[in-house]
């Protein structure tokens, strides 16, 4: 058993992660830090994991990662996530950081977004972005992967075989995303609050969300080009999941069946993306699991992607632990199917 | 005290009606129809309207309409209204058709999408589109008024301006629609189940709803073009509101200040229409109310619109009883405020 | 026109009066005042008033209540209230106490539960308590009145007629409450979390709510028994309602028919109480209305009440409007029908 | 693997075993059968189950189950299952009936609340009652195991150390149930319609559901008294869970700390029962696991049980899959932790 620990361990995001690897047969959690003083138990933070987790909490900043540990999940809030990933990376340990910081190359990009100096130059550069599907091999050699947000892994995953493809153009692309209120975080805040979410809808930071040049980033990245979409995010009254309304300009000469034909050689062998060639894709069928569905809908010039995940899984912890098999040579879907 | 009644009455759509001209102090509520057997009182059908009306619903096919009533809406499936509203017309009385049967002039493309013969060539000439703010003057005389949908009331009053105005492209606007469920009507269906819309979002009928030829109808009529728009709408678990997110081309020169400024002239004097230079429209804001909320962002070389309206109220019964209004000599916004 | 104002005006509550007054008839809300500094319009607050009204707030301690304010609504938190009601009743102000701070008269059990120590014995001995089914001629002549708490609206309304008529037991009496979400107020808490609140149903303060208290304050005084219940509060995933499932004793001899011909002399003339004779209560049925539904069931030896309110509505500022109308002596129903 | 089989494949209660069962490392689900023609896959059922498990549904009443299956669950309505289980038993192969057929001794009480007449007096008498926290060493060699109701699962557990142990009087206790809406089926009707059950909540059967007469039947089993309680479920908008507040008398010179011992004992070594000794049991803390967590709370000479599970998994498809454990000689616990 391989022991692991988690950073920043009162998070929703260590919640999940804690559920997925209770199941995993491989890793042992046996490390939990938080931010602030004393050392609850983690059944004190989490009601739900009495009699299945039972692990005081220690000091993130009194404590050190114990040498047993080899792999750590940083689950800390962007901009804190920094100030503890280089420390675990000196003393060997292998991290999955789940926050933005160590996934932009370009380091002026993400303290433009993010508004805080970043001085982890070696982090970023030897950083992988964690997308499995698409850098399964940096992944695999990495010691510090950095886990996608959630609006980009489904936008990334969907766009790319197209791009790369050539089958759409690169100038016009509009992203059009709804997400359950998890990924807004455990802190209560306006913007949590029940009745303001409950029987309602909103769009929020048109054009200025930091996902936005996530996806740009990443789109440019393996495709070459320089790439700008427009990403409009919403939140809906759900807890969980994340779908993404994908508008683009079809390639002239490109066809449907083109488009069905990428896709399948493009994940053929992908455990986790699921191209739907009946229905469309939901919320209920991927919730719970590491899945991606997408569907594909030509009409006129244009193809409408739907790309569908569960954001606290796919979004989130699950393809953290999918990212933390490949890292410690695990069979990839290990404690996810 | 006008006399009015609804056919079709046990609709979602008649109860809110109901709840709407309760409150209205220049009508009463004489005469209820609905199909099948029996005569229940409406709070049979409608208990939270025991105390409130006290009316046993007649039978559209065995009854008719009584003398004193002036005005009836018809709040009927598509298809169906039309095999009552000639009779209605020809007695006399006023109609708003809450269904989809008046809504087309050219009667193949009704034909087309609802897959029903249309018979009723007088209707579709007289009838009037029921979107106040674009066609005030024609309702006002007209005996006819066919109620626009749901999803483009707010799609139509957010382009209209802008169109007209030759601000945005006409051949590429998107229109990315999110719904709650009481637009999917009463009678218990897959879709309406709880546990299939709970904890769920998913797009439908993407490219072929029939909201989307309405739309394009309505646009193309008012511009004078041939507009063909994007249209996807999904289902939100919420029961009431639609948000609409539309996409468009910025046309050459136009900047963000010709868009508030045509915005404002155009709806400076509309009760219902409140254009945002603060925040984005929220389903909160809206909810219960004859509202429309429109905001404006422009990204690079696009205009992202948002549009958000109580589907039940100026999606459906407050819109219908808006237009009542103006076809009765009524102020505009009366009972609706 | 009377004019009326508003002390807290940020609270849920004070949206819900003020969409309430709007459409009332007979008054006019011409003054607002809330905590804090600055001095925002209310639609800045609440960004669904716009257009509807348009009034900047005042500040609580630093301005005075105009005086052509005939009537205030106090909407501020127990506690709180009562550092601000003495004054605007000193001014010849009435006033509708939507707090718990005037709801006993026994000042120790209120300084018990809300710890805090009262001042105002003369507002203690004026303040009538709002509940108009019960206790509407001393509200008539009342220039204060203390609002009642949402969950004993409900359940002594419930009960009070079987109490009185000594058809049930009334040392055994259960209270099982089921709430939404809005009773909690619109502070983000860890409480009002969308997470932590959607999809879960969970007890709280179980033997020791505050208006545990309020009830068997109430009915001791409408009885003159010492009487001690036992109220149990649960949080429902809903913004509004209340459903109170109350379990008693029938007392020997007595039928349902004569709880049923209890309940119609009781309420016969009460338009805001609905003996449910058919079905069972439903929030569905009352929400957005100030009516109480109740029905019975006897089982056994047992009867089984269930009654069911809007709490924002009949629970609050509904009730503070039908107090307001019978002290300014308009007809109860005005603007709640 | 030993092989395992489903029996009306359809019900969400087969969609919850399928989960469930695929994560479980001794067992492997080689057979569905459904009711009506066709022979669908059954992700065409549940496209949630796409890539995850490829079975096409044979049909129930043409088809046979084939030799290699050891054991089936039986996932058919009330009065349907009764048609197929002696079939299945005959075979040789294992039940584990989810409906209600063979959960009472007493044909007549049966068929009283089922309204059916049950001809398998054979497999009533060789049935067990499939709590296994209450008789584990039946359903060890029993081959046909009645898996408990979802609301009976927590009341049982919640009273059953109480009752046995002379604590509480067992002629007043009252049982109020919270239940998500998953609890009534897939089948869509005016019960299950999104718009119905969303921000509404509604008592329904009370004094009348089929759960009661269950409830009872097992309490006075276990104790050797005839005890009735008083039994009122409750419709909540959530999908799972159930909350069960159960008010019960203290018996004579009982206290709290005997009650705390008792659970203490009865439950010391059972793996899914949590006895709260802080907080109160929520859905989230137990939504997709087994567990079932109870709290107790004395007031004056009243306690008040609070039980919740998920009705999904230990209300149904986890607690059929620990029967299906304890039957085949695996720990327990496989697959559900």
């Amino acid at each position: 058993m391989i022991k692991v620990g988690i950073l920043g361990a009162s998070a929703y995001t260590s919640l999940e992660l804690l559920k997925i690897l209770l199941r995993h047969s491989g890793v042992e959690v046996s490390y939990l830090a938080i931010r602030g003083d004393g050392n609850p138990a983690i059944s004190e933070i989490f009601p739900g994991l009495e009699n299945r987790i039972d692990i005081r909490c220690a000091n993130l900043d009194k404590d050190s990662i114990p040498e047993e540990v080899e792999l750590v999940f940083v689950t800390l809030p962007p901009t804190v996530a920094k100030n503890y990933v280089p420390n675990a990376v000196k003393r060997g340990v292998k991290v999955v950081d789940l926050s933005a910081d160590y996934r932009f190359r370009e380091k002026n990009i993400y303290e433009l977004w993010y508004k805080s100096v970043h001085e982890d130059a070696d982090g970023i550069n030897m950083a992988v972005y964690g997308l499995p599907e698409l850098f399964k091999n940096e992944i695999r050699n990495s010691a510090l992967v950095a886990n996608p947000g959630c609006y980009p892994t489904g936008a990334i995953l969907g766009l790319t075989p197209l791009i790369k493809g050539g089958l759409i153009s690169t100038d016009d692309i509009i992203i059009d995303a709804k997400s359950g209120i998890s990924g807004a975080g455990k802190k209560p805040t306006d913007i949590t609050h029940y009745c303001e979410r409950n029987e309602n809808i909103e769009a929020y930071n048109v054009g200025c969300h930091r996902h936005g040049p996530e996806i740009n980033h990443i789109l440019s990245r393996v495709s070459g080009l320089d790439i700008s979409t427009f990403f409009t995010p919403h939140l809906i009254p759900m807890n969980r999941g994340i779908l993404n309304t994908v508008y683009a300009k079809i390639s002239d000469g490109k066809s449907v069946h083109d488009i069905e034909n990428t896709f399948d050689e493009f994940y053929r062998n992908e455990p986790f993306v699921r191209i739907k060639t009946q229905g469309l894709p939901r919320v209920v069928d991927v919730v719970n699991t590491n899945f991606c569905d997408i569907s594909f809908t030509v009409v006129r010039d244009r193809v409408i992607l739907i790309t569908c995940i569960d954001n606290m899984v796919k979004g989130a912890s699950g393809q953290a632990v999918q990212n933390m098999n490949i890292m410690l040579g695990f069979d990839e879907t290990r404690g996810l199917l």
